[in-house]
C-alpha cells in the first residue's frame, strides 16, 4: 500500500515581484522538506503572480520569469515541486514546472484557459493539449492548473483513466462570498466520479481588486474533505495520503459517469521521477481548519484586501474621512484590523450641514478604535467656492452642485493629507451606493483604495454588527446603527430622499447588477415597477462615474472593476420607455 | 458576364440604441434599393452598436435585439441585405443575418473571434463553424464579418473555393493611425490571392474610447481598390461589380497559396437567393474618394470622437480649462469643431502663479476660436485651503500638495459648471504626461471625456499646426508653440525640470508603452540609460492614476483603456534595481 506525503504551499505572492516570490518559494519548498513530504505544490503563475495582466505581453517580462523558475528549479534538490510559471514556446502558457533534483523534468500547460468575469485568459495564452501524468514513489499523479478541473471531461478524467490516484490541481482561484462552498461540490464531484484524491491548493492575499482566499482542500477519492488550507493566511498544508484506499474503488469500477472507452489513456504524457528523497517522515502536527461563516469570510476578505493593497504599494499608514456614519465607521474599523490602529488616521469634516450626533459619533469611533482623530472643518472652503462661483451661478438655484462642492473638498483635503504624508486615501462608498451614483465623483470617491466597494449596503450593517461582537463591545457606537443613513450635504438630507429603502434596494440591485435579470424578472420578485425602473435608470446612467472610481475588494460574484464591462455610451433602454 | 450592384450602408450606430438603429438600417437600406443596389451591406453587431460589451450578458439584451433583427427583416422587402446582430443557439454569436424578401433567409456565424487589444470577444461569443455563401442574380457571393478576413486561411479561401466570386465582410473595426493601410495592404493581399473581389464595409461613429473610421473600400479580384467609404463619415458606397472580370484570373489559376486540394468546398453552407427586385438601374454618380494624410485623420478621428461623445451621451455643451498652453488649446479647437463654437465654454483660472503671457494666449484662443471665455480666478480658494490645512500641515515644506490643490481647485470649478449646466468637461492632458503621471488625479484629469488622451505631446504639436493652416491663421496663438510648456503651479516651472525633452520621451514612451519593449531595447534606440529608467519608473508607478482617468479617444495601436491592462500592484523592476 502505497503512501505519498504531500504538502501544499499555500503563499501570498506579489504580482511582477520575481525576486520574492523566488525566494518565497524555494524557502516553502524547504519547510515541506523538513516536513518529510515527498512532493510540495505551489500556486498557479507562482514566479509572476496572479493576474499578471498585459505584463504578460512584455518579452523581457516573460524571459525574467523563465529566468526565475530556472533557478527555483535549481535550487529544489531534496523535494519533488510543482511550480505556477509562464512558460514560453511559439506562444506562451499557463505552465506548471515538474521540480526535482534540482532541474524541471517536464512542463504542464494548462488546456482550459478562462476568459470570463475577472479572467481574460484567452487574452494571452496558449491553451495546452496534453495532460501530464508523473510516478513519485510509484503512486502516479496528475498535474491541474485552476479552470482545468471544472469540467467533468477536462484533463482529470484522462488522468485518472492512465492511472493516477492524485491530482494535485494549482490555482489562483478570486474569492467572492459563497465560492468555497461551490469549489468544495464541485472537487467532491471530480474526486468521486473519477476515484482519484484531489489536492486543491490555492493562492493567498490581494492583488488590487482581486482576493485569494487561500481555504485549499485534500477531497479524498469518496467525496471526504481530508484536510483544509486556512482561511486568508499563508499556510503550509502537510498530509499524507492513502493510495491504496484510493484505488479500491476504482478496482470496483469507476468512472461513474462511464465514458472510459472515449478517453485514450495514451493521450496522457507520462514521466517517471523515481523515488523521493525523504525517508524521514517526521509525525505530522494535528490540524483542525474549519471552514468560516460567511459574514467572517467576508470580513477576512476585507482585512486581507487592505492591508494587501497597502504592504505591497509600499504604504504604511491609511486615512480614513469619518462621517459619523456607518460606512465610514466600517472602513476605518477594517482599516484598523488591517494596517493597525497606530497607522490609521481618522479625518472629520464637518460643515454647515452636519449634525452634533455625526460629530459625536466620529470621535466615540475613533476612540475605540484607538486611530488618531484630526477635525479639518470645510467651511471656510466652502464659502470661498461659493464666493469664487457666485458670478458664474448668478441666477440659477441652489442644487446638486453644491452638495458635490462640499464632497469634494472633502476629497481634496484627504488628497491633500496624501500627497504631504504619503498616506493611503480609503474611500468610504458600498457597492449599493456606487450602483445607483449616490456618490460624488472626485469626492467621497476620492482615493487610492475602495475597501467595501463590492459590499451591499446591508451586509455593512451586518459586517458592523459582526465587528462589534468579535470586540466584544460596541466599537462601532450604537447610534450609528440606529439613526438614519444620511450624506448631510443639505439640511434634513437622508439617504432614503433619493433611494428606496436599502433592503428593497439591495434585492433590485443584485437582481439587476449580479444576476442579469431583466425588468419583468425583477418585478416578479416582488418589486413596484416604478421602483426597479428608478434603480436601472439610475444604474444605467452612473456608469461613467463608476469607470473612474478606485479599485476595490471583490466579495461578490459580480464586482464593479474588471468583472463588469459595461460601455458608458449606452442607449440600452431595458425594455423600458425612454424618459 | 454577371454584374452585381452592391451597397455599402457605412453607418453611425449607438450602442444599446436598438429602435435608432434598426430605423437607421431600414433608412439606408430603402436608399440603397433606390439606387438600384441588388444587395446592401450594413457593419458588423448593427442592431446593438459595437462593441456592446456586458449588455450581452443579459438575456432581455439579447432577446430585444433578436425581436429587432426579426422585425428589419419584415421591412426590407425589396433590396437583398446583410445585416450584423447577435445570434443565439445554446450561446450567442457574433452574427449576419442574410435578409430577401422580408425574410431572414439564412444566418453566418462569425468564426474568428478576436480576443486581444480592445476586443473581448471571446468572453461572450461562441464561435461559427460554417461559412456561408449565397447565390443572387447568378452571383456567387461569401458572407465574413472583421477578424474572418484577416487570416489566409480563413472562410474566405473556402468560399472562393467553393464559387463565391466577392466577399462581403462587415466591419466595426476601431481606427488607429496607420490602421487604413494595414486593412487595404491585408484586403489586396487577401482579393489577389483567392481571385475574388472584396467589399469591406466598416461602422463609422464613436463609442467612449473608440473610433470607427469608415473607409470601407472595394477591392477587385487584382488589388485594386475600386472605390471608398467616406473617412469619418456616414456614407452609401454603391458600386457596379463586374463579376466576370473577377472570374477570369481564378480560371487561369489562382489559389495563389496553392491548398485547393486541403480545403474542401462542400465545407461551405450554399443558400440560392434568386432573382434581385432591382430592373431598374439608374446611373451611380460619381465618387472620388482619396485617403487622408495622417494628420487630418487623426484630427477626424478626434473631432468625431468629441461629437459622438457628446452627442451620444446627450451633451449639447462643453467647457474646458483654458491655461494659455498647447493641450488646452487644441482641445478648445477640436471641441469647437466637434459641437459648434456656440455649445463651448473656455475657462481660464489664474492662480499666483499665472503668467501674463497665459492669459493673453487664453483670451487671444477664445477670441480667434469666438468661443465665450470665464475666468474664474482660483486664488481665494487656494488661500482658503491653505489656512485650513495650516494646522494638518504645520511643519511641513511646500511641495507638490500645494501644486495639486490648485489643480484640483480648476477641477472642482469645472465640475461644479458641469453640475449646474449640464456641461461635458473636455479634460486637457496628452498621452505624454497621462503616462508618465505628470497629471493630477482629481485636477486637470477631472471631467467627462479625455480628448487627447491618447495623442503624444510632439502629435498635439503637429495638430495645433494643422488646425491653423486649416483655418487658414493663427487660431491657436503664436506664442503657444514658442513658449516653453509649464503647469504653472509654482514659481518659474516648466515640464522639462521634471520631464525629458518632449522628443526623447514620446521616442521612449511609444517604445515602451505601445511596443512593449524592454530597458536594453530602449537604449539601443539611443536613449541614455538614466533617463529610460526614470520614464519607466515614472509610467510604472503612475498605473494609479490612469485607472481613474476619464475615457479618452484612441489613436495608437495601444491607447491607456481597455487596450492595456496593467496591474496597479505591480513589483515588476524590469530589469532595473530597484530604488
Amino acid at each position: 500500500m502505497n503512501k505519498l506525503r504531500i504538502a501544499m504551499a499555500q503563499i501570498n505572492l506579489t504580482v511582477g515581484d520575481l525576486a520574492g516570490n523566488s525566494k518565497k518559494i524555494v524557502s516553502y519548498a524547504r519547510d515541506a522538506a523538513c516536513l518529510g513530504a515527498d512532493l510540495v505544490i505551489f500556486p498557479e503563475l507562482s514566479t509572476t503572480g496572479y493576474p499578471p495582466e498585459d505584463l504578460l505581453l512584455r518579452p523581457s517580462f516573460v524571459e525574467d520569469n523563465l529566468k526565475h523558475i530556472n533557478a527555483i528549479a535549481r535550487k529544489i534538490k531534496d523535494i519533488a515541486a510543482i511550480v505556477g510559471f509562464v512558460d514560453k514556446k511559439t506562444g506562451i502558457y499557463n505552465a506548471a514546472a515538474l521540480i526535482k533534483d534540482g532541474e524541471i523534468r517536464d512542463v504542464y500547460h494548462k488546456m482550459y484557459l478562462p476568459n470570463y468575469g475577472v479572467f481574460d485568459e484567452q487574452r494571452y495564452f496558449q491553451g495546452g493539449t496534453t495532460p501530464l501524468n508523473f510516478t513519485l514513489n510509484n503512486v502516479t499523479i496528475g498535474i491541474g492548473i485552476c479552470e482545468d478541473i471544472w469540467y467533468p471531461e477536462g484533463p482529470a478524467r484522462l488522468q485518472s483513466l492512465a492511472g493516477a490516484s492524485v491530482i494535485c490541481n494549482i490555482n489562483a482561484s478570486p474569492y467572492h462570498a459563497g465560492k468555497l462552498w461551490i469549489r468544495e461540490e464541485m472537487l467532491k464531484t471530480r474526486a468521486m466520479d473519477n476515484g482519484v484524491i484531489i489536492a486543491y491548493n490555492n493562492a493567498v492575499g490581494g492583488q488590487d481588486e482581486l482576493i485569494f482566499d487561500g481555504q485549499g482542500m485534500i477531497i479524498s477519492e469518496n467525496g471526504a474533505t481530508l484536510e483544509r488550507g486556512g482561511a486568508f493566511v499563508e499556510d503550509l498544508v502537510a498530509a499524507d495520503l492513502d493510495i491504496g484506499a484510493a484505488l479500491s474503488p476504482r478496482m470496483r469500477g469507476a468512472g461513474k459517469t462511464g465514458v472510459r472507452s472515449k478517453a485514450a489513456p495514451q493521450a496522457v504524457r507520462h514521466i517517471d521521477l523515481g523515488a523521493g528523497r525523504q525517508a524521514k517522515k517526521p509525525e505530522l502536527p494535528k490540524r483542525n481548519v474549519q471552514a468560516l461563516p460567511v459574514i467572517d469570510e467576508m470580513l477576512r476578505a476585507l482585512i486581507l484586501g487592505v492591508r494587501d493593497y497597502a504592504r505591497k504599494n509600499k504604504f504604511t499608514h491609511a486615512v480614513v474621512g469619518l462621517s459619523g456614519g456607518i460606512d465610514s465607521s466600517v472602513v476605518a474599523a477594517l482599516a484598523g484590523l488591517a494596517v493597525g490602529r497606530k497607522n490609521i488616521t481618522g479625518v472629520f469634516m464637518p460643515s454647515r450641514y452636519t449634525a452634533r450626533q455625526s460629530r459625536k459619533d466620529a470621535e466615540a469611533l475613533a476612540r475605540n478604535l484607538g486611530v488618531r482623530l484630526m477635525t479639518i472643518p470645510i467651511e471656510n472652503a466652502f464659502s470661498s467656492y461659493l464666493s469664487t462661483l457666485k458670478q458664474a451661478f448668478k441666477g440659477c438655484k441652489t442644487d446638486v452642485t453644491e452638495e458635490n462642492l462640499q464632497a469634494r473638498i472633502r476629497g481634496n483635503i484627504l488628497m491633500a493629507l496624501s500627497n504631504k504624508f504619503g498616506w493611503l486615501v480609503l474611500t468610504t462608498g458600498n457597492k449599493s451606493e456606487l450602483s445607483v451614483g449616490y456618490a460624488t465623483l472626485y469626492g467621497d470617491m476620492a482615493g487610492g483604495f475602495s475597501a467595501i466597494k463590492d459590499v451591499p449596503k446591508t451586509t455593512v450593517y451586518a459586517l458592523a454588527k459582526r465587528i462589534n461582537e468579535m470586540a466584544g463591545k460596541a466599537v462601532i457606537p450604537e447610534a450609528v446603527f440606529t439613526k438614519a443613513p444620511t450624506a448631510e450635504l443639505r439640511p434634513n438630507q437622508t439617504d432614503q430622499d433619493a433611494l428606496p429603502p436599502y433592503d428593497a434596494l439591495d434585492g433590485i440591485l443584485k437582481a439587476y447588477i449580479e444576476e442579469d435579470k431583466g425588468v419583468s424578472e425583477i418585478c416578479k420578485m416582488g418589486h413596484a415597477r416604478a421602483i426597479v425602473k428608478k434603480v436601472i435608470e439610475m444604474v444605467d446612467s452612473s456608469e461613467y462615474k463608476r469607470r473612474q472610481s478606485p479599485p476595490g475588494i471583490k466579495i461578490t460574484p459580480r464586482a464593479f472593476g474588471k468583472d463588469r464591462r459595461m460601455p458608458i455610451t449606452n442607449q440600452y433602454k431595458n425594455g423600458l420607455r425612454k424618459k
